[in-house]
């Protein structure tokens, strides 16, 4: 694909660094930038002519007569490049009036600022990668935590994408065979065989079933699992919360409703990232700040992906008492742990009971025992589920989306199969499903959903 | 030179970025890189024994089985690199989180985490650029504006350190003249002819004194130029300051004595950043805080680098008002301009003749008139002071300090060639003359003082 205009961009993170690197790509990258690109020695030196790709040369940034800086510039031909066309990396001085310098020379001598995700954008029009990796490239980039990181080189590497491309064809091919069925309907001939159909269906749909159950571990991956601390006041909630951060992040004291804000913290566990989030213990109150707290507590109870909830253990004298915390925590209808706090004041009889009781862990927050028992199965809990998964995660709601589409779609299909319904009604949802898994890999695409997608990049990438 | 460790870090500005940039140098560089790098088509490709100097190659960076990114590596083969070691450049996907895993990687293979301004001072050791170079190499990332920017890279093309260098290599053959005489002291004989060292004496001893007058010009654009408003109560200082930022940075009224405290903005002008410095009226006070306030402007007009006295125009009904307002502007002993605001309410005839007086500047900053011949006068008040000095600016204490040592050991052998001093003390003058010119040069050099340069660079340069 020929695109009019040569774009470029700062590509490294501003600010002032050793060094930075400008990127520019397009038809006039070498004309451009021979017109600011002074070779160290060879006076008549070209990039259009005498740069081989995959080099790098020495030599000035100039303005008229004068030097803006020495650089070192990178030369990938087309279309052996990131984005598939002509491409220097101009790595410079990182000062930022050097960086702004260098850009504006660029646009002076013709090239445009590139928008968010544009070399990205690039590189998936010219055929580089699909669009499933163009968007890893995003996530990577984003990338804070190890499970993050996993998920999006995946993704980069072609991930379930390259999957669905093969199952798609597969669809495709079928869905030609029912098309040509529909053109000779008058002389009812079935080019497509039925039952191959629909066992094709049933693995694909067996497929995107596990990417979309994927989907809620994913997408909390990327954004952080949701980890809601609650329970009644006094418990042990605040304390808790600052042992796991090590600092005196909330304010904790003997008094009942000390806790009225929601406060979140993350705290990184082996690599996945938990938001932790404290909130007001859950009582009836007249005060009517607290009673704002609690009606948030609800909320984010509501939109847990865990729940940590924090009982008293000093009041639990019997394993009837833990059963009965067990269902309170359990009546929220998210998945839980039951924290019992204080278990120092505990018997070690209950204690050793309790331990058998896998959703349930003992600490004590205030003299720092557990801690790391119900990190360990806090984290167990995330990675254990993923297990349970296919071998890929989803983590995009645009994915998300479209898989879930596709799923129905199928679902049409086979059920229309089952109960004979007309041939065009199957053949429609068919190429629904198949239009729905192309906007995935980007097979099929249109401007606004490439406009959407690219435009949460960062500059220069 | 040969360095036992092998050093890496992150070259880059730190945060998020479309792409980042590491840098290993050192005996080891290929061998580290070797463990961690795979290229993406080449199955047994290795740095150390295949990759050529100054090509890009394409691959992987892993961990074990793992990948941890996609990247894009330069290789550099000594001498032919920034350091003059084998040098490795990895472009990874600029997230923090792949950045600090693949400096983390490199270490574990034996690389140590550069300290500041390291691979500069192996450029350094390495004969790849003198001391006044590598210094520029810090100015260069600190370069803020045009003028910051000038300076640092006409150091970094060899500047006036190239200069000094052969001007130090004549001293130093009429040195070991001089010392060849001292070990024939009996026989009086005369190597040295002293008519031509004393020549030679006076050429250097002009060069370095233009180098030290340009000093103060230097250090000022460096640091952006020391420019306090001050004068009397209610003239119209703080108007003036916020006119110049097009914003109510300052407050104004009526009273006089409203601005106490310091107010510092700086202004960008043509490429040379001005620290504006808004001062309280200068008058005798009853009011604690505003004498304080006084005190403070007279300390500010001491260190200006331009004072800008402002009066109020509408006082000034003759030129000789005029003139004793640059009289007592004269008196602070600092360059100055004087300012003549509220020139709306002034007659013609009187602005006729002031527009005549080189160092006035008629303004009304509350109607914004004038301000632009203001800006021009002052950037032409420092940019005119600067073509009276050498073509080269020294802009670093450090060789202002050792070139003003230089200049007083020259001046002292003159004298002892004057008066016929002992030839031993006009030796030892001239060897610390030399001595200190080295230091600048880089050509004399110990650890402390290198260890104080670089310390004040930035990390992975």
């Amino acid at each position: 694909m020929n695109f009019d205009t040569t774009i470029a961009a700062i590509a490294t993170s501003p600010g002032i660094g050793a060094i930075a690197t400008l990127r520019i790509s397009g038809l006039n990258s070498f004309i451009i930038c021979d017109q600011i690109f002074k070779h160290h020695r060879r006076e008549l030196f070209s990039i259009k002519e005498d740069a081989m790709s995959h080099r790098a040369y020495f030599g000035n940034i100039i303005e008229g007569d004068e030097i803006v800086d020495e650089v070192l510039i990178n030369v990938f031909r087309t279309p052996h490049s990131f984005t598939g066309e002509d491409t220097v990396e101009i790595s410079c001085h990182g000062s930022s009036y050097i960086q702004q310098k260098i850009l504006e020379l660029l646009t002076q001598h013709g090239a445009e600022i590139a928008k968010p995700g544009e070399f990205t954008q690039r590189a998936f029009l010219n055929g580089k990668m699909d669009l499933g990796q163009a968007e890893a490239v995003a996530d990577l980039i984003q990338s804070e935590s190890n499970a993050q990181h996993k998920i999006a080189i995946q993704q980069l590497r072609g991930g379930f994408t390259s999957q669905l491309k093969s199952l798609r064809n597969e669809l495709v091919n079928f869905s030609s065979l029912l098309e040509l069925e529909l053109d000779f309907s008058e002389e009812d001939v079935e080019f497509a065989n039925r039952s191959q159909l629909v066992q094709l269906i049933k693995k694909v749909s067996m497929n995107i079933s596990s990417l979309i159950n994927s989907f809620k571990l994913g997408n909390a991956i990327k954004k952080g699992i949701n980890t809601v601390i609650a329970g009644e006041p006094n418990v042990g909630k605040s304390t808790l919360l600052n042992a796991l951060l090590n600092e005196e992040r909330a304010i904790v004291s003997e008094i009942a409703g000390t806790t009225r804000d929601v406060i979140e913290e993350t705290i990184n566990i082996d690599g996945i990232i938990f938001r932790f989030i404290d909130t007001a213990g859950l009582r009836e109150t007249s005060d009517v700040i607290e009673m704002i707290g609690v009606e948030k507590s609800f909320e984010k109870i509501t939109n847990a992906t865990v729940l940590l909830y924090v009982c008293d253990g000093s009041y639990c004298k019997e394993l009837s008492d833990i059963e009965n915390q067990l269902q309170i925590a359990n009546s929220y209808d998210v998945p839980y742990l039951l924290i019992i706090n204080k278990s120092d004041l505990m018997s070690e009889n209950l204690k050793a009971e309790i331990n058998a009781i896998k959703n349930c862990v003992l600490i004590s927050a205030k003299n720092n025992e557990g801690l790391e028992e119900l990190k360990e199965k806090l984290h167990l809990f995330i990675t254990s589920d993923q297990e349970t998964h296919s071998q890929f995660i989803v983590s995009s709601v645009r994915h998300f989306e479209n898989l879930s589409k596709a799923l129905r779609s199928l679902n049409n299909v086979l059920n229309g199969l089952q109960h004979n319904l007309s041939l065009d009604l199957i053949s429609l949802e068919l190429r629904n499903g198949i239009y729905a898994i192309g906007e995935i890999t980007g097979e099929v695409s249109n401007d606004e959903i490439l406009g959407n997608i690219f435009s949460k990049f960062c500059i220069g990438k």
